[in-house]
């Protein structure tokens, strides 16, 4: 199994933020936490408002709370939001059911840790991930 | 970046009961938190309910914890339940999700604080608040 | 029953202020509630620092909590920290058993609301909490 | 009022990291936080344990909760523990008070900001946190 380092961390925070101005996207929070669910690191840049830390934590412990990506929590707060509901409560609060929260996986299929990111649109925060994931070559799970 | 004062609060609730009595409006409580999230001042008038500081607090932490008046967390409430039932629970249970929680914005765009009003409808409480921003020359954001 | 009201309230404020400006205190955060517990104001000095709102507040609920100022509480929670722990817990931590949470009663005995207050020492601010009780000529119970 | 920038934060987590290898440090974890208590960046080192990041933000919480470094509120802790047990609780259990949790201030007095280092003995932790903030030039009160 692949471990998660701080100096991967960092990578993935920096290729999040470069695709992020890349797509002119606005402030940012990123959070990476380990297959534990534990920070590792958390960047918010200047302009992002103070509950994006707790936001961008929420979608990557959202992710590996349930194995995939938020994408598949978003699908079901739609669909049966009771169930959502009910993983707020199990989970103390620490979950946020939007996209935005990517699994990342080691070749072997291992899950690594997950990347939260929050600030712009679900979507491009999204596609900020997936590109911070790349940068390490592992594997992004949407959801 | 312009600092919340207790001097300017207090002008804020000042005029905010100033436009409640012209639109002879319910009893209101009135929160006045900084950049933070931390209260500056907060007075409620005689017969406004038990409940009503929290519920002023909950609009302004709400604008302050996405970065932009609470109509926006409102919008989100009804096309996304499921993502404001999760900032419910990563705040902590400190976000009210309706109109009259205004962020308060310096000429340069940096959030100086927020107001959060509580006691009429929601769409009077928010005018009270515009009002309040008005009279120390800031920017109000409603979202 | 004397009831307290908002202009109450803003009595007890200023004449608090004014007291810690007479003794050059350092910057004060004072919080008045009624007799339910619930604030009815709360003032913040620029300087004063973030968790001080919770502090006044949890100095004013403690004398509501068990009857009496807050001086009581500090003694119990050397003689008995025990208990004090404990009060703690009932009361969810929102009690700070300190000095400085000041107990107002009318002339029949009867509870009014407390005054707590936070920001120098405790006995200097349990002073500027009686100079504002008695400005709106209640009895000050410190414990 | 100096604004607590991102770049800043990323200044102060190398100075304090480059500090900690000097000193041949065990593996830390640094947690910057604004003025208002609010995250801007988070490191957590190769082998520095999973409750880490509670606890270097709960150290540069407490500081910024009571204005002053936690040596403070260590001293607290022995003189008077149900203050500091009460502070727990109002703060919804977000404090951690021993050093190495370190205001940070401008020229005029102002705070800036926390830092909060863990991982080593509190003095060393201190010690890595007063070598960062010393890295952006403002003024650290170590309580």
């Amino acid at each position: 199994m692949r471990k998660l380092t701080l100096s991967m961390a960092e990578t993935i925070i920096a290729a999040a933020f470069e695709k992020a101005a890349e797509l002119k996207l606005k402030p940012l929070t990123v959070a990476v936490l380990d297959a534990g669910g534990h920070m590792v690191s958390l960047s918010r840049q200047d302009g992002s408002s103070i509950m994006r830390p707790q936001i961008a934590s929420g979608k990557a412990f959202g992710a590996l709370a349930v194995g995939t990506g938020t994408r598949w929590l978003n699908a079901n707060g739609e669909s049966r939001p009771h169930f959502v509901q009910a993983l707020n409560g199990v989970s103390g609060g620490t979950i946020v059911p939007v996209p935005g929260g990517v699994l990342m996986k080691d070749q072997e299929g291992d899950v690594v840790g997950a990347v939260g990111i929050t600030g712009d649109t679900s979507d491009n925060d999204e596609a900020a991930a997936v590109a911070g994931v790349a940068a390490v070559g592992l594997e992004a799970d949407c959801g």
